[in-house]
């Protein structure tokens, strides 16, 4: 038995499952230098970027390849113990936490591209490997791969919380992106799923059903994923808005007028003084768009004289155009910063993040109510936007002791995610369910259609040991 | 019991359950006039556009409403007597016989449009309308549900085969374009899956789960599916080749080059022969790229000059451009008309259809090795494809009569599915699995993937009585 005594934050999901000696010593035998059962790196291994806490895994596996992930599940499976896939590390919502108890397999060494075909664009990789990586590795090939969650998320788990970010408007998110997947079931086989041909009609969508279900249904060892020539021109632009609701109608009109910009991001004011702050920068601290625009130079002209058009329809001012990469650079890492930058003006705290989606008709209305009762609540916050899918993520900013102002700001996100189901949206666009949003689920999908989740988890997983605890009670 | 004596031309898969007389008398009290047992329309209820037979169903429900739906699956299953959603019955793979006997559920007075969203750009309708119905139902809105798969198919029964056509290389297949579902379960529970939002994490994607699933895991209700705005110009063109070969080489380039061209259908000299004499028309009796723009002017001008160039490179000659309405539907009839007027190059044969898709990469070596294979079998073919998808369709024209012309039919279909798997393929690129293509499926998912498929079924359908029989055995 190894499992740690419980940390003061404890969920109330939590039932910790027996890591058996047998198990360790098994592990250490298959593994050797492989496997680690140092508190650090456990501790390391047992959390996300997100504000719940959980006592760590009882072992880390340090997978090379599907066969050390297939034999670490197998020898889990015998034992009864739970795994958890761990790459980059950077989910949100709980999903890397051992809730149960067991063991984390860690796949940052399983980072290979094993092949480009350039002439279909498509790449087959590992699961550790990151999106920086990867667009690394392929950036002689005029191709690249779009999807932008901020972090710099491995592509395993970006398909398995289903992730998309920025691009995402123009160029779909990982359920649109992942066309074939190698997957180590719960007994520990191997099965692939999909094959390298655009569409296909063969049974059921078992890559689809894969993409999105937080480790809960299998391992994925290796992915196909799609590529997109680079753009012939790409232009960046910043726009200043006198509110968030004029920001958030011109985006309206963009998408529904069909321009196909690439990206298109709202910061509100609190964002903008946060990111000037952090990063030195004399933005305008006013809410503000960031856009991208890809396409032939002809194209991205047009795209752009129509948004300018737009954006003047709405009081839109200092327009401010990036086109070398290195002014797009700073532009676009403003936004990336936008989390962590928000997060340090309230030194110290943990943030409550939101991740609502909804109809974009109805994205004005969801973020001004949103905003409205996070002003009346004088919790801090911070708010950000893929505003062109009708996503966006507000920030509440707690002191991680006060268990008021974490009442307070959940309290916040009920009504933010109560207010997004009754506009036809969904609690999260693009961060996954994890532990987090387990109610949220519920109450966006309904007890029947969680029923059937929880059926296929049972027959895939008969003994619970794929990530267990994650999506819905199990 | 109800079930009739077995016809001529047997499934080996057919295994049929008792239809107890308690169901059916159960089924006219609840329907009444909605219920029937008259042979005619059981045979015409038990059969699709394959060419594969089996024994009619025992009964059809035309149901008008999901609780319609709900009580006659309700009722099946209390009597273990599958049920078998029915449409316009289009489907090609048998995935309408009865093959273990049951009941039918038409569902084509379920033909509403719920709602049209046409800000979002999403339509909810019924299952049984069809894309025609559909297309006129919204022509007012300036928005067009673009997904055309030839027949005049029902939107369920697309969804239910995870259908594409002409255009999916341009605006993606059913996969793509369902947003949310209701769907009535094996206990006859309704429940829904999906919400309006273009984006979400919110655990099992249970709308892809349930697209392409034939009819298996739950029949669909309610369907939330995507619009397009219609283009503002649209130009159509034929350009014959010397060969397929010089045919399939430049649609690869076109496709590689990523000009964003909205159809690009191959047929091949043998079925331009058979609709030059069907519909009296005078086209070149060449292979034949049948093309299709959509876009802005501009953007028409653009892609129409680029696929010229190719065109040329490749031998192409006698370009025919069609702008009018009317002439492009002229154009676009002739390959709708493709199928039948295939059929009836030899009257009263059957068409065994084949639908591989591979990545356009292998386009050529699987159009050009199937070809060479068919003409040296000396069973008359015909060919069409939705080549800029990789998907093309060999039809073999039997006597249905003559056991040795179906073996030698299906022994090319078998080398052509082969083949495409050997080159990263897929079996089936939109017709699904049905009856036709278990076997198939098998060779490319794998035993393991197909398992795991089974699993779901048995999971989410106990007493297996949605669709049984289809994708795979059980």
């Amino acid at each position: 038995m190894n499992a740690p005594a419980a940390p003061s934050h404890l969920l109330p999901t939590l039932a910790l499952r027996p890591v058996p000696q047998g198990l360790l010593d098994a592990l250490a035998q298959r593994f050797g230098p492989q496997c680690s059962t140092a508190l650090a790196v456990r501790e390391q291994h047992g959390r996300d970027e997100g504000s719940l806490q959980a006592p760590p895994p009882s072992a880390v596996v340090f997978a090379e390849s599907t066969q050390d992930v297939q034999d670490a599940v197998r020898l889990a499976a015998q034992y009864d113990v739970p795994v958890i896939p761990y790459a980059a590390g950077s989910s949100l919502e709980g999903h890397l936490l051992a809730v149960q108890g067991g063991i984390s397999i860690d796949v940052n060494r399983m980072n290979r591209v094993l092949s480009v075909d350039a002439e279909d664009l498509t790449v087959t990789v590992q699961p550790g490997i990151t999106r920086k990586q990867l667009n690394d590795a392929i950036k002689d090939t005029g191709l690249f791969f779009p999807i932008d969650p901020g972090a710099d998320a491995s592509i395993g788990g970006m398909a398995a919380t289903r992730a998309s970010g920025t691009n995402a408007v123009r160029y779909g998110t990982m359920r649109e992106n992942v066309l074939a997947l190698e997957v180590v079931t719960a007994r520990g086989d191997a099965i692939r799923t999909g094959t390298r041909a655009k569409k296909s009609s063969a049974g059921y969508d078992l890559t689809r059903l894969m993409v999105g279900s937080e480790g809960t249904l299998g391992i994925m060892t290796e992915l196909t994923i799609r590529l997109y020539p680079l753009p012939e021109a790409i232009s960046a632009a910043v726009c200043s808005f006198p509110s968030v609701g004029d920001a958030v109608r011109c985006t309206i009109q963009i998408i529904q007028l069909g321009v196909p910009i690439a990206r298109v991001e709202l910061i509100d004011a609190n964002t903008v003084r946060a990111v000037n702050a952090h990063s030195k920068l004399n933005l305008r601290e006013e809410a503000m768009l960031l856009m991208e625009f890809h396409g032939s130079p002809a194209s991205v002209k047009e795209q752009a004289e129509t948004v300018q058009e737009l954006a003047a329809e709405h009081g839109g001012n200092a327009f401010e155009w990036a086109s070398t990469p290195e002014e797009r650079s700073r532009l676009w890492s403003a936004r990336h910063m936008a989390y962590f930058a928000g997060l340090q003006t309230r030194p110290g705290c943990s943030a409550i993040t939101t991740d609502a989606c909804v109809p974009i008709s109805q994205l004005a209305t969801a973020v001004l109510e949103s905003v409205q009762e996070a002003e009346a609540s004088r919790i801090p916050y911070f708010m950000v936007g893929h505003v062109g899918d009708g996503n966006f993520h507000m920030g509440y900013l707690i002191d991680p002791g006060s268990s008021e102002e974490r009442a307070a700001a959940e309290q916040l996100n009920h009504q933010l995610v109560a207010r997004a189901l009754r506009l036809g949206g969904t609690c999260t666009g693009e961060h996954g369910v994890g532990i987090h949003k387990m109610g949220f689920l519920l109450d966006e999908a309904g007890q029947g259609t969680v029923d059937m989740m929880r059926a296929i988890k049972q027959a895939l997983d008969p003994k619970n040991i794929l990530n267990p605890g994650k999506i819905f009670a199990l």
